[in-house]
């Protein structure tokens, strides 16, 4: 752990600390954001936690996402700001406007993406952790934070949600025992799932019955994919975050090994996010179309392609693995 | 914890042991009756795993399930045994025609409902624990049975089932230290995720799609209900352990506190799944009408009634509550 004492000691001498998040924030970008800044706070240092990119309605139903500033919010800190911790952010272009700032402060990344380009002054990449919120767990204890329940809450829910609440593969015993650590406490985990998971919209589920009916199967059935342009998300008033589950959902068919969602959203911009059940490396697949992602949930977007053009490459390009 | 060692030492002194299950029988009740078998016949005595109904498909897909004996197949075992055990059930029906067994044997209960009736010579009976599996865990360990991955699979698959994964409000630290253990001991949770959770037929999506398009609400919202007609399961190629985690899904939308799904399966017969959300305790409402379970998940059944008439009372008397 000789980078985890390094970060601390490069914590310790800083005053103004600028924690940021990646766009199209997820539930471990956020806790993980939030979680460092109140523990940085609660040791008696000024820091702001940052994503340049809207939150998610019903992860503001957490009391300290208030906290989150925006780019515009946060600039004036982020100029008089000593360091930068750059959390679960695998590329700086996945920081948004940030990343002006990366040049003339020094830099600090924490990240558990395997395809992590190790893009600050200190990088702290270890892909065998569940969510970067573990990693952010391990650091506060070991600068001595002292959690409430409201932190431990916060904390907890970055490690629940990349792990698709404890389901995935990258679960281990010591994550086990720091989800008993922070529900000791005082951490909510079925507050959190409630929030998180049992807050859909009826219109969500009208959009899922969609993407249900649009299920399309190729490789004898192992691979399986549906598609939602931009028209279907209006139909439906629907955005874009409503959709983030469903591909989930594919993957959960019997006989499935790899299942992908394509998202129009905004207009002319499409998402493909994929997963895989248990043996299909997605990462490579990712990387040849620009994105990124773990073994089993990766994405990448296209931007000025046509949804039919995006689908035959990437479909094309699963298909032939899995029947080779 | 002088009912557990009562209990040791019974099973001490006994060589022929039934360990039973209820009808219907869910993930706990299959994790519980295996773990605690294979647990005893590792301490070298006879111990049959029996259950009246048949066990569902998927489960079938672990390991050690085929040792699970139905009513004809354990008769000789039962007529031998010294000792019944009969785990997870609040009331002697819901063993099915083991029942006939429980005047001539000595009975050991051990579960985790609020309603059980303590029907045993000893009940070992604790609504503070999460899953059976949890009870069956610790007795195991009292015993000082040895774990293998195989065993420790077996017996985290209850706590994993009767908690949904982890997100239910009966779960806590101590829980999570003891699938911490689990993990240690070889206990694979991606694999129990997997087949439990994503090993859905296409037909089931379908039939899903089918009931989110029925759904009702009630109660300002806080009351949704959905119907699955006898005729809809032939129509889609399922059966009623098909429709069993759509209860769950009613539950999640947003706003929504309590969730009913009827079914009716088979022809005539109506089993009414209720969950509520954060505070509804459904306990009383099951009581009602002759049902059982746990305050946020509960059934009932009903016989020679309609549909139309199950619905309007059910719904009809937890939208008084809801509305009051």
């Amino acid at each position: 752990m000789d980078i985890v004492n390094e970060i601390i000691e490069k914590l310790g001498k800083a005053s103004k600390i600028a924690v940021v998040g990646h766009i199209m924030p997820d539930g471990d970008c956020i806790s993980s954001v939030l979680s460092l800044s109140i523990g940085l706070e609660k040791l008696g240092k000024f820091a702001m936690p940052m994503i340049d990119y809207n939150v998610p309605w019903f992860y503001r139903e957490f009391e300290g996402t208030e906290k989150i500033k925006d780019f515009e919010g946060g600039k004036k800190f982020l100029e008089e700001s000593e360091l930068l911790v750059i959390l679960d952010s695998s590329s700086p272009d996945r920081i948004g406007r940030v990343k002006e700032y990366m040049e003339r402060k020094f830099t600090i990344v924490m990240d558990h993406h395997a395809t992590n380009s190790k893009f600050g002054d200190l990088n702290w990449v270890d892909s065998n952790y569940s969510s970067v919120a573990e990693m952010v767990f391990i650091l506060n204890r070991m600068m001595n934070v002292n959690y409430d329940p409201l932190l431990a809450t916060l904390n907890l829910m970055g490690m629940a949600t990349d792990t698709g609440f404890f389901k995935y593969s990258n679960v281990s015993a010591d994550l086990f025992r720091k989800v008993a650590d922070l529900i000791e406490l005082g951490a909510d985990l079925n507050f959190i799932a409630r929030t998180i998971l049992e807050n859909k919209k009826v219109e969500q589920l009208r959009l899922f019955s969609h993407v249900l009916n649009q299920m399309k199967f190729r490789a004898n059935n192992r691979l399986v994919y549906s598609i939602v342009r931009f028209e279907d998300f209006e139909r439906y008033s629907c955005t874009e975050e409503d959709s983030s589950g469903f591909v989930n959902e594919l993957r959960s068919i019997r006989g499935v090994e790899v299942a992908i969602l394509f998202v129009e959203y905004p207009k002319g911009r499409i998402h493909a996010s994929m997963r895989s059940k248990s043996y299909y490396d997605l990462t490579k697949v990712a990387s040849e179309f620009n994105g990124g992602g773990h073994p089993r949930a990766a994405g990448a977007t296209f931007d000025d392609e046509n949804m039919e053009q995006v689908v035959k490459k990437v479909v094309g390009r699963i298909e032939r693995d899995l029947t080779n």
